[in-house]
């Protein structure tokens, strides 16, 4: 039996972790972020692929592409959250189990953060965790599609 | 006599047609919608064009580029109605008479779908009729242009 | 086969139509847009009616009469487009497909002209276009109830 | 050196879980919910307690208590989400690591519901997994206080 | 057959009936209040319980009861009204015909007291009659409930 | 001595009772509600009388005449509860006891149609009850005019 | 020369005036008011005319009807005052000088009657006086209109 | 018998009248408003002083002294008519009849000079009639004071 | 002649004073506070009680319990300042001199901590001195009450 | 040892104090309200100035002036203190001990009076004790001081 | 030729600069700063002169006074941005080129300070640079005006 | 020592300049404009780069690549200026010195257009200059890099 393709979807600057205000969001870069991803992955059998960028339209893009080539969605929307119909479009067209995430926990910080465009069409929203905000979404949608898990 | 030139823009996830939440949007591919534009603009004597992209960036260029190659604008902005004071500021600029159309009913969703940015700089608003809402905006544009209409 | 009957309900000051605002509202009166609308009914095989009044309830009992005498309703609500429940309830009660057509574009003007009450509760909205509103709806309609068309 | 203790604390109408609403809650009862906790907590070498009340002033008074006796809090503070500024008041006093869950996408849910008081005195927070909330956060608590776990 | 049981449960302060601003809220005390209830109930051939609070955990807890103990509920939430997502979701959790009373008319005070978080998960509202709210309420269940009743 | 006279005032599109949306207002004609409400003020000893109209203008006069021919007033605005200032003036003007009465529960439909401007000028407010709305309202009105009531 | 003609129009519940909450509105009737807006209207050198309706739809019209009959226009809008953009349309389409007046002082009650939908269609407002205020409008307008007034 | 005085207070830049934006506000100096309302004064039989600050203080101030040396206030607030709680509360505080006035309609303005602070202390508001509207307030106060009047 | 009584009411979490937040609380604890009260309450001449909850329901138990107990009310709701109607209603209820404190001055802190529902209800608010702030309200009910003072 | 010298400083209309709405404000005159300042002051060891204007300016500059002669200040803004952005600036720009009072319970008037922009840059605030505000307030200060007190 | 001359003004508080929360608003005093301003005035061939006063009224005066004496305006009104109607009537009612500096950004302060009243009548905002806030100023008034500039 | 190098980052449809909207933009095309940039850099001897984007991407993209080619940035974000957080973030996470700048005075435009995000993170903003904007950025930044400038 195939395992089970998790996409993992990064928003606008996310591609600066590491460097970008640590005191907020730590000091991993997101590569390393994503070869703990992998770890678990491995260890949970699911496979895991990955795709950041700064761009609304590429990120609608990849969401899409998920329809062929993923069975759930792991989304940091980061700057996006707040204003994306277009995400929020797509994540309702490809109609795929789909968790949001984020380092940070929005709801400490600024008034315009809050609010996630986006969490109604998720399964649901974890955030708060630094890295492992990744990791527990993993977890999450592991246990949904029913992967062989480790624990 | 040159035919006028009519581009059609569609914004982002409308390349998903036919298969994204058809009890909202219909069950016809974005080809087919633009396949039936085609044939009504022939018999209208007006040409037509077409261009969909996910990006907001690459929308806001298509219009622009109307400055050279069309005589009006049919844009279903779509995700990106709501928010975009770009696209909004790119039809002021290129100046053409625009017909802002809709498949579904926006007036009738969310509350965050109901309000338009761009329709203050369009002619008009069209919206809830389906693939016929292209076909009316048409319609409408090629009167306006002095067509040869067959009706 | 019976002609599909629509019939055609104008709101409050349109019967000065042709002298008010004329920037605004253009300068064809009321009977020539009827009849304009006649013309192309013809063409379209379906039957017109019309009504105009400047009272909420005459209005409301226009719409009630359709039960019996329309199988569907363009109505140019005017004034009453935004503070008219009882027409909002009308609509729903009779249960025809409705079309809500506007002369001006109404999401360019006053704030408070901008949010219908009642397009929740029809197929879809049409404004912008002066008197060509009408004829844009009409053709929806008789699309929708399968006249036979001359387009 | 002793295991790290961590409290869960559920607020009003959870202790009738399994009975209300499933099609939101899920048809876990309250206790079967707690069992799967203890098993996780076991496998994690953390020690969990369980505190459930309708009364506001009992669960401000449970999560004061864990001054004394917990390292960690999960809660689940329901109907008081929103509104209680004496849950936040003592989260932190107590100034312990808090995660705050919810079984259900409360960002899916009526506007009410949205916007936690709590968040912003907790690390993180997580919902809309049903009971896996509850395991997502003990995982992420579990992590945080460096406890032996087994994945 | 056994009687329809409704259980009566009052909110805060209401225990002060007969001395607390008389102007607003009449001179009967609550127990006074009670023996008119149970005096209707006989005559309707209903059984009726009551419970008074001022604590919002208890009266969650009381509406949790009838679960076991009660077909339909009389509810005045008074303080409660306007702030309990608590007293809402248990409502909606016992499932049972619910009727919301008000002694005085609500809408004809102050603003904060005007919209009732409650009433939704209710049958319908009574306010503004004094003690007779409870006496209509009673009649309304008991004819929804098919109780023999003496009118 | 002369029976109380109590005005029963419907406003608009309830002359379509029974055929409008029977899910939300039920199957029986207004003519059957007014029957109903016949035979209990013959059992109450009152007298009814009953208006209906679409126009606020004719509905503001039926109150208007209440000050010769009635000596309390039910009242269901419909559409107009949220916005006639006229029903609410005239209400106050001619000053007599009167119910505000709904056949759905309003406040538990859309948000347009929980506030009522009406309200505050009467003794209270009933809702939710179907045609028994009006049956309880009958029942206070009379309990409060000191009729011969069978009860 | 002929006499300018101002027409008088009032709105809903002033037909009640001396009955109506004289603390608010005085004492006198409408028709007295009427008598001495024309002594005035007859030292000044103008024609009034009257037209009182709680009807919007015979105001609008009332209104509309002045295209023909008068120079400038007095309207006590009274209920209508914040919410028909009916007779807003109304005066903007007769196009003729109006003056809006109020016997109370609107900014003096409650929220709700503040804010007048119709007073940016007016030269001014003029509210406060009583019967008054209809004759400083009156003089207002023949100064406007150049009649031969006595002062 | 001593003439009633009345005191004319206009606030900041009323002392360039004449000059400044002459379409909205005309083109007569305030000494030449201040001539005619002498003239009417006499012809009233009252007296009437003057003075104009751009300082709230003073104006303050100058309300203040009316409680020795006027009967009536005539008060063109301008700019500080939506934001001065001062002067509100000088004018409840001397406690003389005010009528506020404006030259422009302030209903027709931008929005943030609609609102004024001032008019709930004052008997009435007259706008809109440029320098007419200081006359129409004399005549009013005189008319209130019983003071002889020409006309 | 007896000597006036005063109880001091504290709401939430104030139970943890000394040890919460000690740079915006202080490092008093609410024992420590109290003897300060007593003592002043001695040199002023009256008798102090002191209730502490963090129950809401408790907490209006508490007030209304004053109505045979005590002259006056010092209450600090703290968490309960902003949302709780019931505390509310219990004070107006039992109609006692009540002087409402804060330790913090709310007004400098978060938005949804500056506004009380309680304060329409009292006397008068002191905030923003600590624990002086029970002191400086006892020497106002002192004052009030006539008791002998020392000052 | 020198005493420290507290300022008092009066916002406008408290020159009027004893004649103006004593319902609300008490009938003692500023000056008598100082003499008692003085002799509280005395016996506490504090020296005391004063100010009172009605100019926004002129309090500026008197709370400026502190720099040089004052250890602290006791402000009461009236009308400037919900919107007075230069008194909150002089406040802060002096950085001395500030205690915001009022004669009145601001928090139970209208709206808005309510809200203090003053209050966030003051040690805290008095409000609804009357002239005994002042009192308080000195007290309040003269602790804080250190000063030599009576009591 | 003469030349341009500017007349620089400074609201409330500003006197303090250079002791003044040194964090926010620098070091230099005014008076430094505007020994700046002449040397730069020198440079580019204009006069400038200088006003501060932290009264509302004569700063409208101030900018009154200009109509006779400046060519243009550079005004730092501080306090009173975002409150003063007077001087944003000062200021079109004058209608000479004006610009708005702020020595802070200040849309990076409070929500309170970012919205200027005034900045609609000045050709631009110039907000954040310090004391270079002015020289910026006015070199683009300077560029403006034709001045002979040194750069 | 190396030059500070600045770059100019412009967004979309500023391409256009000189053919939109000239009224408001004027008629210098984006690389005249470059051109002046670039002469007045020469001469304050800075160097300067320049990007122009219509998509939101790429110019969090050229925000990004500012962390090794320059030292600061101006950026006239254009449409979006109200709506991109991810332009926020980039320029929070590059951490350069920031000026934002706008041709047109967004101050006195539409009021979706006056609230700019991004300024939070800048120095300050320059608006309202036309292409002097741009020239004066230059010159802030050039002053506070240490550049050697000209003037």
């Amino acid at each position: 039996m195939a395992k089970p393709r998790i996409m993992v979807i990064n928003g606008p600057n996310l591609n600066l972790l590491g460097t970008r205000e640590p005191g907020i969001y730590g000091d991993k870069t997101l590569e390393q972020i994503n070869q703990d991803i992998r770890a678990l992955a491995d260890e949970l059998g699911v496979e895991v692929a990955f795709h950041q960028s700064n761009s609304e339209g590429e990120l609608i893009q990849a969401v899409q592409s998920c329809l062929d080539s993923a069975d759930a969605i792991i989304i940091n929307p980061a700057a996006y959250t707040t204003t994306s119909v277009g995400l929020l479009d797509a994540i309702k067209a490809v109609n795929l189990p789909t968790v949001e995430v984020h380092l940070s926990n929005i709801h400490a910080r600024e008034e315009f953060r809050r609010r996630s465009l986006i969490a109604p069409a998720a399964i649901g929203q974890i955030c708060g965790f630094g890295p492992d905000s990744y990791l527990l979404a993993l977890r999450a949608l592991a246990a949904r599609l029913g992967a062989a898990t480790g624990s």
